[in-house]
This record gives structure tokens, C-alpha cells and sequence, in this order.
């Protein structure tokens, strides 16, 4: 199951993506048309703190859909809708692991980057949007924006103290994140807080997928491509903590809550890692394909 | 003028506090009295997002009730409501300074400490707790809980590429934070924000004071005390960066809103800079006083 947050004439809401990636199912206006009690929040956040109840009444809406013999008219073409991030505003910062792959720490610096303890830094609410938005190009404030092709775990329930063991438990789903980062300031401000929280640089999406449909999340390829040349190509086997680990850590003395998401550190392959360099520039196309996921489209604006 | 974010058994309001600091006007139930039209929201957030217009119905209100011949009644003594922290839920976690006095960046290691450039990390708003509120002592995952007495800055419009001249027109007012930090935590994981963020860790209030009341942020007085002994106190004149300029550099390239906080920095004598170091342990009360706003105190939970 893949679920989008998406906004056309009549306004934003959560839908249903097919098995085909091309035509959604507004829940809570298809709902409205089954029964006069709609069960569905208005958005992802909420849909995602109802739990296995809201998979279930999405079940439910799927399978009258298909025999109300509306079904055309109740699913929209994904092609006539605008994606926004699955979820538009978090509640809080994003949390994301820093060099989380091996090789990635040792393009950033040499073996002595790699860490032994996981590093949890934040990316602002405010620096997210959706695919195919654009991404500012910030040059007033940096020379070095780069990109990171990230998986990223969102949370489905509310937990302290996760044992490795149960952390996939905690799990709604996984989407994309490109943790997009000002190189100069992130090295300048020595936190990476700042280098990490410009606006428009957390693109996230297209869409989440339900966990149900991804067994082993350290188990995926992921590909990063800029204006269609591979620069990111692993697979999050190679992660140095996986998400069990990422989860257990991360909540041993802090409550994760529905609707958190944590971007999992990023694989080499980013520009910073080239010889020059290879920064972003306006006009820039970044996709990051990821296995039973999708792949998630973002330019660099021409304009700041 | 100074606000709370209080409780009592007909539920969480916001308020105005008087003078004398003894007694406290809660806006809606008070407005609900005037008028049938209740100009009010139920948050503070939501009252700072109105801007000037709710400084000037708030005195309104004060006017209103000062004549009205029900002044007792529409106050309620400060001792039977539960102060709540000024903004219990952040809209996006708490920004902090890191090593924003030099003494303390020194206490903390050595002059290479101090900083060129503004360091800045997050709390998650899962570690906001309130004036009196217990702060778990975190047993299980640390062994060095240390204080950090700060003054926080509440943003009161939204802005972005903010200069330095005009930074302290964004400001709604100012409050006290305790950034509560596990030491092994933050040095063991880099990044500070896993030390920053155990639940409880964040004391705020006990109040926010309007801007109107404090003419110039970096010229307080501000002392920590632990048990009753002196460990912090400075003034923030010895600020590395002022005010303006931390609001200048943080919204350089993204986007401040309303009703967020920004934790400035804390002076020397936290406790790992003693020789050997003063941890924190249960049953330990730690008040942060700073002029013209009050006092924060919280105690150290016996329990985990």
C-alpha cells in the first residue's frame, strides 16, 4: 500500500495509491460517498496515529470501491493531481543519521570519520517539500549545496526504550529524502543544524509505502542521479546501523511518536566527495530511485 | 506584560500575569465574559501568531476588567493554577546556541573552544516540561545530566534573511530554558542533539516577558543555582554572539516563525566543568533566575 498527500482544485488530503502508481483514491472524500460517519483525518500525521485501524478502513474503502461501480469516478489520475510531501508539516525537526555508510564517511574525510556511535542531527519543519517542487538554489547564503539520497523511516507508533528486536513494531512505513545540505555552512557552524535546515531542502516523497510491503529495510537499492548521470549507487545493506539499531538509540531516553521520520544517513557518491567537487547548480535535475519505493524528482530553481 | 501557559480543573489557558506575579487573568474565560465574540486563541502560539493586535486586546481586556467591579473574581491566584511551560508543544524543536560565552567554552575544553561562528543544535519538543515539573534523572542511559541555565528568545512574526537591525522587531518576548544535557550522551554520539533530547530535558518558564518589558536582551543577569549553591552567574553582555546577531545568522537562509524558541547559550559552571565534575542526581533542584523575567526551578525525579 502507498499513501500520497496530494491537492487539486478542491483542496489537499490523503489518498490511496494503486498497485499501478497512476491513480489515487481520496480517502476522505470517497468515504464521504460510502457512509455519512467518515472515519478519515484530514491528514497523514493523523491517518498514521490510528494505526492498524486506518490500514484496515482503508481495506475496507478499497473493496467496496471496487464493487460500488463508481469506481472510475471515485479514483483521480495521479498525473492530475500536485504531490506534496506525504507529510507536508512534521511536528518536529526531521531527525537524520549522519554517515551512516562507510564509504560515505570516508569520501567526507578517511576511516577515521567512520563512527562508531550513531550521530542524530535535525533538518527544520520548515525545509520540506514534495516532489517535483522546486529546491532554491540558496546562493546568497552558500556555494556548496549538495545532495544526499536518503531512505527514510516514518513512525507509526508511540514508543520509549524500543528494543531492536521490536523496533520494525514502531514502523508505519518508508519514504524518500533528499537531505540536501549546504557543504560551507555545515563545516563552518560545526553543528550541522544550520547547513542542513535552508528552506525548500528536504524533499520528501513521492510517497510512503506501507511497511507491509517492505520486509527488510536494510536490504534496498538505492540510486542517486543528477540530470540523468549515476552518482549515488548502494544498496542499505551497507548500512553501519540499521534501522532497528537507528530506532533503538534514538528512543532509549527520548518518546518517538507517529508521524516522526528519520532519514538514514546517506551512501557515497555526493558531490562533496568528488575530486573537484561537484556542487548543485540552478537548473540541476536530482532523482533518487529506491527498491519498492519509487523515486523522488527535484530541480534546482534558476531563480534564489 | 508577562504570560503563562497554565492549568487548573477547567482545563489549560493562556494568561496574563500581573505585577505583582501573584495573580493570573485567563484570557479566553475572561473575554468570554465580555463578549460573545471571543477574540482569543486557546495557544500561546496561536496568540503570539497575532501579532501586535493581541498585546493590544490583551490590555483591552486588563482595561476591561480593572472597571468591571468582577476584577477579583476574574483573576485567579497564581499558587492555584499549575504552571505549564509557556509553549508546552513547540510547533518544531527548541534552537540552541552552543558555547555562546567564551568562559564556558573554555570550562568545556580549552580557547580553541571558542567558537567563530554560530554553533547550533536542537531539542526535540518531546523534552519541554513546565516550571516545577520533575526532570527524569535518565538513570538508565546516562550518567552525567548536567544543567545549563539559558535565556530563550520567543519569535513573534515571521521572517527570513533577517538584518541584524531589525532582528529584535521579531521578537515576542523572552523566557527561561534549562537545557538539560547528558554529557557521555553528547560526546559519545558527536552530534549533540541525542544528549540534548531525553524526555523532561528541556524546563521552560516560568512565563514569557513581553519584549516591551526588556529593552536590551544581552544586558541580564543570570545565575543558576543547584540546592541553594551559586553554580552560573554571568550576564549575558558576555555574549560571543548577541541576540540580533544569532536571529540574523539562523534566518539567513531559513525561515523563523512565530512561536519558535531559540535557547542562547548558557555561561560557565555547569557542572562538567568542575574538577571532578558535579553531575546532577535525584532529588537535585536546580533554579535559573534572570532579571526582569523570574525563576525556573525544577528537581531531579527520584525515580527514573
Amino acid at each position: 500500500m502507498k499513501f500520497v498527500t496530494a491537492k487539486d482544485k478542491d483542496g489537499v488530503f490523503v489518498g490511496f495509491l494503486n498497485e499501478d502508481n497512476n491513480s489515487v483514491l481520496p480517502l476522505g472524500r470517497a468515504e464521504d460517498k460510502r457512509t455519512v460517519e467518515n472515519y478519515f483525518p484530514t491528514t497523514m500525521t493523523e491517518c498514521i496515529a490510528h494505526g492498524e485501524d486506518f490500514i484496515k478502513k482503508v481495506e475496507n474503502l478499497i473493496e467496496w470501491a471496487s464493487t460500488s461501480g463508481e469506481e472510475k469516478e471515485l479514483y483521480i489520475p495521479l498525473e492530475a493531481l500536485e504531490l506534496l510531501a506525504p507529510i507536508p508539516r512534521p511536528a518536529k525537526n526531521i531527525f537524520c543519521v549522519g554517515k551512516n555508510y562507510a564509504e560515505h564517511a570516508i569520501e567526507m574525510g578517511s576511516k577515521d570519520d567512520i563512527p562508531e556511535h550513531i550521530m542524530v542531527f535535525t533538518k527544520a519543519p520548515t525545509t520540506v517539500i514534495g516532489h517535483q517542487e522546486k529546491v532554491h538554489s540558496h546562493q546568497k547564503v552558500t556555494k556548496e549545496l549538495d545532495y544526499e539520497g536518503e531512505l527514510a523511516v516514518v513512525i507509526g507508533k508511540a514508543g520509549k526504550a524500543i528494543k531492536k528486536e521490536e523496533a520494525l513494531d514502531y514502523v508505519f512505513g518508508y519514504t524518500i529524502i533528499n537531505d540536501i545540505t549546504a557543504r560551507d555552512l555545515q563545516s563552518r557552524h560545526q553543528q550541522f543544524f544550520i547547513g542542513k535546515s535552508l528552506d525548500t531542502t528536504c524533499p520528501m516523497g513521492p510517497w510512503i509505502v506501507h511497511k507491509s510491503e517492505i520486509e527488510n529495510p536494510n536490504q534496498l537499492n538505492i540510486q542517486t542521479k543528477v540530470n540523468g548521470e549515476i552518482r549515488q549507487n548502494s544498496n542499505t545493506k551497507h548500512f553501519i546501523f540499521p534501522v532497528e539499531e537507528i530506532i533503538s538509540v534514538l528512543s532509549a531516553g527520548m518518546t518517538l511518536e507517529p508521524g516522526d521520520i528519520i532519514a538514514t544517513g546517506t551512501p557515497a557518491g555526493v558531490g562533496k566527495g568528488f575530486k573537484p567537487p561537484r556542487f548543485l547548480n540552478p537548473g540541476d535535475v536530482i532523482e533518487i530511485t529506491i527498491e519498492k519505493i519509487g523515486t523522488l524528482r527535484n530541480q534546482i530553481a534558476d531563480e534564489y
